[in-house]
């Protein structure tokens, strides 16, 4: 391949990768003004990983970490955010976001492809230091936005606390200070009503 | 500092930086639906610069790029986007982001803080390959926005062919062939009169 197409390839990447920036999540801004999309949530996580890295449950090469956020959400382009407390959703996420992969990564030359195919696979697959330090700061940040916006999407969407406890074990597990963290804001949101305790009766 | 204080100050610092979502720049999604913050542009160009590297003018340090990029424009915070083209803004613009850094950066634990700031004075003086080829990304992808957005944020501020050139050649001085790239995409959009070849007669 020539070096002309090679940069080609890159480019039709990275123009195809902007409509990240049009996937819309669950939960608000801090400032409650809009939901915030995965292109912006990926920049924030990664630059919360330069920061709590220090509060990784094991070592983490900072570097790979950040690989991972960049990359851990492009598959929503084609799969669209799966809300975390959606279980009929979660039923064919996998099969949705592999296909993604599939088409998103193969856009770029075949080694770069595949580079960035296995920092995705290494993201889901939790079995690093790096992955599940990762993942510890996208679960953590849903559960700020909800504290500093009255718990809105919880709200609109039904979430009881003991699903986002179940949620916050895997914080605890990358990062067990931030695990912490995550618990108290769970008991604060439920002191202040912005969190329901259990399911309301139907 | 006992260590609940430490990462408090480290969350004061996330959620203040979530505000960066909503700072606008002038150029337009690639699919013309709205303009881009400056949060999911930061994303863009980081991941940008995992794609891009091997076009770097010189070897460069990629993880450093990485932290170079998600940090660059954190000032914008306080400072706002000030336009490539804003002469006018330009004179303000570095007592605007030097005050913006001090506040900001400020929020972390004074060591975070001073290796924060000491990447963003890096980005800023263009001094070493790793910020003159985080500057050419940053400086590329309006472009390529303007393309694909028939010259948009050129046309609603008046940009003309000369002016864009010479923000090309610190493309070209970080990554050549993305230079190149660069001035085809100029050529292209004069030619297309998308881009003015010379300010209009008023």
């Amino acid at each position: 391949m020539n070096s002309a197409t090679r940069l080609e390839q890159q480019i039709a990447f990275i123009v195809e990768i902007d409509r990240l920036k049009t996937v819309l999540r669950q939960n608000y801004l801090a400032d409650g003004s809009r939901r915030e999309n995965t292109a912006e949530h990926s920049w924030h996580v990664s630059l919360m990983a330069m920061i709590l890295s220090e509060h990784a449950a094991d070592p983490v090469d900072s570097a790979r970490v950040l690989e991972l956020l960049l990359v851990h959400d492009l598959v929503e382009i084609d799969a669209g955010d799966t809300f975390a407390y959606d279980s009929v959703g979660e039923q064919t996420k996998t099969a949705r976001e592999q296909a993604a992969a599939e088409r998103i990564f193969g856009l770029l030359p075949a080694a770069q492809a595949e580079r960035l195919r296995a920092a995705w696979d290494e993201y889901e697959a939790s079995a690093t230091p790096e992955a599940r330090f990762a993942l510890s700061l996208d679960r953590l940040m849903p559960m700020i936005h909800n504290s500093l916006t009255e718990g809105r999407a919880w709200q609109a969407n039904g979430v009881t606390a003991d699903q986002v406890r179940r949620r916050a074990e895997s914080i605890t597990q990358g990062a067990p200070a931030l695990g912490a963290l995550a618990l108290k804001l769970i008991e604060s949101a439920v002191d202040s009503g912005f969190l329901a305790r259990s399911p309301s009766a139907q």
